[in-house]
């Protein structure tokens, strides 16, 4: 239900993403810029520009600038994140560092920054008061900033088995959160929103986008590999740091402490049932699964001080999304 | 004499870079943010906007965030260059990627870039017109699509030895002069510049951007090893294309075309005098000193639109500098 209501705003946001991605020359980079939005993409983080926009009374064409640079930004922080991280594929295909090498995807990743930046400036003024459409861009900027300081949390946690739940939080605020409670606001701003309701849509934002990611953690021990595309458990092999993990160190005696931290080091997939073992006792699962329901609810409650419309349906719609989606 | 000036408006400009970088969370991303800014630069860039903005009118103070940011953007495209070229160093000191390693120094620019777009979004709208806020960041955004495409351009040069003249003024148009221009663009848009003075103005940027990189092609042949900090001629060890090389292919005959193309291909100091002497045959080294002569003579008499004051004296003389330097 959500994919054919993400469909429906799908076609005049690609279109808006071509037009802006067709002037890059030389055509190599024009390539590179282009390859992973080509190869697809839910398209989650422009919809909730347009839908925010129209619940609070705004036009969709009037957003759509905004709409798309939050695809561009997305994907440009995707490309920069597989160079940094070494991941060879992503949407299926093979990424932009490794087809084009990384100096091309380094630029590819800018080139897609600035034309994110590009595209909101290009908001037609005769529709949009210019004021909006600076707070729009300064809201824009500000995830851009927190994303990078997100993605430098994450690099600092490698390693590092004392991270404190609110500094995890922190960083998935920063890396994950904080672009989707940008699109929230930036559509609440440019469809002319009132102060409450853009605060309101912004925390929406904030909170879904929290959903989103802890439910990523959740996901990865709950679900089965033919869902989720992946082995069961990858995030323990990887020793990735999860709220599941952040809150059984937190809980765990000394002993399943330091078995969990053993099992994390280990890069051992045989070990992955003994970890989930450790999770259970302490109810690191159900924890997760319980952060990720209240911050849903509570999204869903925030929207209440707008008036009714489809668009608010809509979003209700995809913060149960959030919860609901398998992989 | 430049330098002193130059000076006078360093004070300020650091205070305002300094207070932007010093909120970047964590403190590894900040310290590799800052890095480079802290190693020093002449700061050109920034003084031009607030020259540009004081020589139409504008107070130095409202320019300020402005003149921040361009040589943040600067520093954000030193810092990926330097991971695409693998350069170890830069001014005198290792560069971001060999101290913190590329992901991290992949963030530092991506952060750096963010925040220049912030600065520029925090000018003071009390005392300049929101409308002319968004023309200085659309010209600012302008300037990194171009640096990305002509850094882009430069890569796609390698190897290639049929570059036209028009296509190596495009590369370093895009990747040197586009971001001087935006410069003095900016600055005479925050300033209150009529059109024609901004128009002037941003002319007079790309002229003397153009000049500033083909003086670095041609003092890598004229000057000494002394002076560049650098053994002559290391462009042609390095087989790099420069104006000199695309003048020389252009005129000479085929067997010193055949003769300059093998000595850019054999990374052979030893062969520098016999470049240089190909270069002498066709008249390539005076060709190039004459453009850049030009462009700067040009670029003085562009200035005329302006009414007389010290600040139109001082970019006459950065001008002028951009033909003295020796390194």
């Amino acid at each position: 239900m959500v994919k054919e209501m993400l469909k429906r705003y799908s076609e005049s946001i690609d279109k808006e993403i071509g037009a802006t991605l067709s002037t890059i020359d030389p055509s190599t980079l024009c390539e590179a810029s282009d390859h992973l939005i080509k190869a697809g993409g839910k398209k989650l983080r422009p919809a909730l520009v347009v839908l925010s926009s129209e619940a609070v009374g705004g036009r969709n064409e009037d957003a759509l600038k905004t709409a798309a640079s939050m695809e561009l930004i997305h994907t440009f922080s995707l490309i920069h994140d597989d160079i940094m991280d070494k991941d060879e594929m992503r949407r299926g295909k093979p990424s932009v560092h490794m087809i084009w090498g990384e100096p091309m995807a380094i630029l590819a990743g800018d080139t897609l920054f600035s034309k994110a930046f590009e595209t909101v400036l290009e908001t037609d003024t005769k529709n949009v008061d210019p004021k909006r459409v600076v707070e729009a861009l300064k809201t824009v900027v500000d995830s851009c900033i927190k994303i990078c300081e997100g993605q430098a949390l994450d690099i600092s946690f490698e390693g590092k088995l004392e991270v404190k739940e609110e500094e995890y939080m922190t960083m998935i605020y920063k890396k994950t959160a904080a672009l989707i409670a940008a699109a929230t606001k930036a559509g609440a701003i440019i469809g002319g929103g009132t102060d409450e309701q853009i605060e309101a849509l912004s925390e929406y934002g904030r909170l879904i986008g929290l959903a989103f990611q802890i439910q990523d953690d959740y996901l990865d021990v709950v679900s089965d590999e033919e869902d989720l595309g992946k082995p069961v458990g990858s995030d323990i092999v990887e020793g990735k740091m999860t709220l599941m993990v952040v809150h059984a160190l937190a809980n765990a005696s000394s002993e399943d402490k330091e078995r969990l931290i053993s099992i994390l080091n280990a890069n051992d997939e045989s070990l992955v049932d003994n970890a989930i073992g450790i999770f259970n006792k302490y109810g690191s699962i159900e924890y997760t699964r319980n952060i990720a329901l209240d911050n849903v609810k509570t999204a869903k409650e925030l929207l209440e001080v707008l008036d009714d419309s489809e668009a608010k349906e809509s979003l209700k719609l995809v913060a149960d999304f959030v919860l609901e989606r398998t992989h």
